[in-house]
């Protein structure tokens, strides 16, 4: 089990290296009937392209996804949907230096330590091309979801030192700035920030947020397989993923039992709702029908063309500094992984909530 | 699927409420031969009992242990080991009251939205008890794990405000204070903070810090079951956590790559390590062979006796306040759950490291 | 993973020895509001106790279940159901012996082979005891099935020699005779044959048969977990088992294809059926809404007084002779061990199956 | 869930439909370090490939494997192997006619009673190309066991009623008749009976045989992940298969435990073995070291020039004959899909057995 496969009923099986033949998935678990096109996973491939802006690598990848089966007539026929992405742009270049040693922050020393080699081309299995995978999925999953009145508001909340400022929260500026922040004035900031880390030779790392609407309460199971627990993995297992918080997170352990308990009220319309959102819409592990948020902390990309000691494969010390084309945060690229991470977590356990009372079965099996 | 099921070769299976005839867990594929006995266990289960300070819900259990199986002649046997802590001390009382309405920072209102019905007495499944079987089990992992030169420091980062200072830490001094930090001084300030929590019929949250040492390198796997990832999704699923963060965490999020990159030395005896260790001895979702560090955020208990407002199961407001033996804090408690989470993920994913190279193999089946 | 787990969504653990303190089972899955009792799993225990018939072994065990989680208010919670059958009748004898040699078709030298040594009492995990986990199981699934109009008919099809004839059939008679055959002449030959085997301190195999009406079509997933392949699991599981067909089985290898063709018709309600039914209700690894049919080969109990010849631990060949209360034949009381596996089977798939179309999603969660 | 994922460590999912882009699989979980090349898949391929034969269909396809990760200087490198074969010879026919209708024997029916339409080209997901991916993993797995000492004889038993000949017997002739039978003679004889069926404008079925030596004792885990249960259940999950039987199989039933017992004995070199392997080399789930042996019943396929009746989607009957290019028999097409099925089982349990002792860790962990 090199740990490639994910989900119980939605189930995504992720493959390919940076300098292969290509990247994708196959998606065992869709249900049948879903209209599904390429240019529906192609969108959300699109947000994670690199070379969109002075703060990603120049590297020119077009990324383009091919529906190898599953689909019929524009619908999922419930069958694996299997997703291509071919690698282009592989230079031919010497990595004999880069095999030779092992960069800092990355995984080259630990890939050895576990399999007694390494793919030292780009990263290999550990390339950020092996998110390219995980977004095609989330593409399908969220899709889904979106049919089912679910929907995801995904952006930076931090790069570096520089946050967004909850009164200038403003949806709609996401789109409109290369650091995907929803605060014009905070992207600003942190573009100026970048551009200070570029000079230096230096990268920069940030969180995403991540807020899901149109959950329905219940979602989630109720011990090891909560949905905080569950989203928790997901995202991270993304490769710079450093911590993860739901709600208040981090904060509500310094807060009290009466500041962090929200109280329940029923809203216009007599549904139960919450006064506040400290729980980030998870109570014992089940969705309660607020928004769910969540919040991913993500570290400085560890590519950097400063100066670093590091040591050869047989231990002996070496000076490297890494050239090439590197983004200087990957935070932004990010924002579109973490959320499909999500997707696919909430479409795998929406479905396997299914099973989880007798009336959904006779819903199912016994009406008309 | 209840979600009470955890582990790919290292497998437990939890059960039981508050108020039903006990809790217990199996544990299935522990390797044969290890030697294992009842007080193992309830060495770990003791760890968590409640009554053993003021800062603990007075309720006694003694929470005794019974090995039904799976053990023979003092030593694993490799079918599955079941365990059972019957349940005392369930008070007749009247549970209608607290049927009727929804308990916020509780799972009261989700386990009603997802089953259509609940438990109600003392929490259910949701309930602190449920962790028993967790603890049960990861005894079981920390056994196996030690006999492999792997063990746990696990200890109270912070309660409330209040948070451990590294020049004082002091590892011997954990069980020398009912709050388990390894600051007597903090320690102190923490026990002040809480006897003010409980005057205010308050509670108190806070942090908990895992440390594992004597990891091989090359442990976890490669994409989704990465053990950083394995690990949160591990912890997360504990009642109270509201956040996990491996290494620098957060904090890494606001560093620049060349500060929080860590760089590769050999040590005295010509082993490869790491010169810091803002990894948390995690690299590409893999050991890498210094110490793991990881924390986890923990919410004020909701049991509070403040009055609170919230509403009934028909939408009907309604004002409360929680009478009865609770936990003003619970992080002391939650010390040993988290580490037996932890046990239990390090135990399962080396086991599914076994198979990540054809000399393992050899060396299993081929050699005398 | 010692294997003792096993389904997707309806999953069940079983845990025990011979010897130990007891046998039991957890259920995880089941969907909760499904009216459960002590006396819903005991029918289904009684059914394969022993010490019923002069062709089961004395021991005389009562078996008595205890449902410890799960249930509150006469009804499933969709938490863990932990299902309990104490062991008594544990004759403190001595095993020295026993322990000393591998006895002919018994697990003994695979458990030492495998283990590097092994609980010697009664056949440890391997004793007939441990489906008493499996029945505990099945009697829940059957439950759930039965509320969604599926049942089964299971019966002894044959033992050594002796068949039950198409003709004779009547089902009526299966709870007449003590072999479970839904035949009286058949049975009485049966008795007869059985008689002659026990004086000639001998035992006999045979032939379980089950059908399942009420299935809905499209049950069973569409490559590896079709609804044969897992049923074919399922059963192959149960310790004396050398051989599973479903339909036609072994017989259609020896068909023409426009002889094992199943024409469609349609009944006179419209509903679209099979003119014959070779295909065991089964087509492309789905159920199509007629009766699925299969069978179960049962080898002799290998437990015979006759001498054999052996070997002990260290190769020494020994002649022994296996004295004690064994049973001449098991298939009578494998009959509600194989019904249990498919029901148990047949649940899981089920639920699995509303996850399969987006009507259905919509159906649980955009309906009122 | 579509149920195309199978295996615990060593991990295959397949995708594909018959008239989709291609077919293929993804190997999560073979261990790094194993020797393969394209060269190694096709070999397995290629004795699936139709049109070798009069008695397969003259659709000539290449089936050419490409491996587009996992593999890096010829040796895999613990990552997910990707495996592809293009679909070519597509043939752009009016489908229209075969959607209108069930076909006798194939899945149609129950794909629309699933998925509510389905995908009519040529079969879709349950068109026999599906095996391919089964195959491509099935190289993959017996490559690896090849180099643990493990390997595979596997061959058509008989053809209708036409069965090899235990004294015939000859292992040299299997790859010098179309029919892939280690006797010369019934080859002949079953050619001859093929000659008829297709004259007949009918189809054939028959039993394939396979033989796997060199198998370690103690493979197989010990309650529902036995070996012949796992096994029985991967093979199965072959489309056209109708019964499994393992050793003496259904003979089993008829014997007496006295005949059917095999005596344990040692030999020459003083290793335990068996006198007689009735149990077809598996005692309580786990191999015993001595050769496994199991047969699998095919049907006759099911597509038939002779005139079926059958009804429309609406229930309408239609009389119909299928053309085109089909196998009049599929069972030496099938004997290798039976051998890649076995192939991949055993190679996951393999692996799965490696944590089943501690001193097997203890021989990886902390062995020099």
């Amino acid at each position: 089990m090199a740990g490639s496969v994910l989900g119980t009923i939605f189930k995504i099986t992720t493959w390919g290296e940076s300098h292969g033949e290509g990247v994708g998935v196959v998606v065992d678990g869709c249900p049948a009937g879903l209209p599904l096109s390429e240019e529906d996973i192609q969108a959300y491939l699109n947000r994670r392209r690199p070379g969109q802006s002075r703060f990603s690598t120049p590297r020119s990848e077009s990324d383009c996804v091919r529906i190898l089966s599953g689909v019929f007539e524009g619908r999922t026929t419930g069958t694996p949907i299997s997703l291509l992405v071919p690698n282009e742009n592989q230079r031919s270049k010497d990595y004999s230096e880069i095999a030779s040693y092992y960069r800092p922050g990355h995984a080259d020393y630990t890939f050895d330590a576990k399999y007694g080699f390494r793919d030292y081309r780009g990263g290999g299995r550990s390339s950020g091309r092996e998110t390219i995978g995980r977004v095609a999925a989330g593409a399908v999953a969220a899709k889904m979801l979106k049919e089912m009145g679910i929907s995801f508001l995904t952006y930076t909340r931090s790069i570096g030192p520089v946050e967004i400022s909850g009164e200038r929260f403003d949806a709609d500026q996401i789109g409109d700035n290369p650091l995907y922040m929803p605060d014009a004035v905070a992207a600003e900031q942190a573009e100026h920030y970048l551009e200070e880390c570029m000079k230096g030779r230096d990268s920069a790392g940030g969180v995403v947020e991540c807020v899901i609407t149109g959950m329905p309460a219940g979602i989630g199971e109720t011990v090891f397989d909560k949905l905080d627990a569950s989203l928790a993995k997901a995202v991270f297992s993304i490769g710079a993923v450093k911590g993860v918080e739901i709600g208040s997170g981090f904060s509500a352990a310094e807060k009290k039992g009466s500041e962090n308990n929200d109280a329940f009220v029923t809203d216009g319309t007599g549904r139960i709702t919450k006064q506040t959102n400290h729980a980030g819409g998870i109570l014992g592990g089940m969705s309660d029908g607020d928004p769910i948020v969540f919040r991913v902390a993500i570290k400085p990309t560890p590519s950097v063309a400063h100066v670093q000691q590091t040591v050869k494969r047989d231990g002996t010390p070496v000076e490297i500094s890494i050239a090439g084309r590197h983004d200087p945060v990957i935070v932004p690229r990010a924002v579109v992984v973490v959320e499909s991470m999500a997707a696919v977590t909430v479409a795998d356990l929406l479905l396997v909530n299914m099973g989880a009372r007798m009336d959904f079965l006779k819903k199912i099996y016994t009406e008309e």
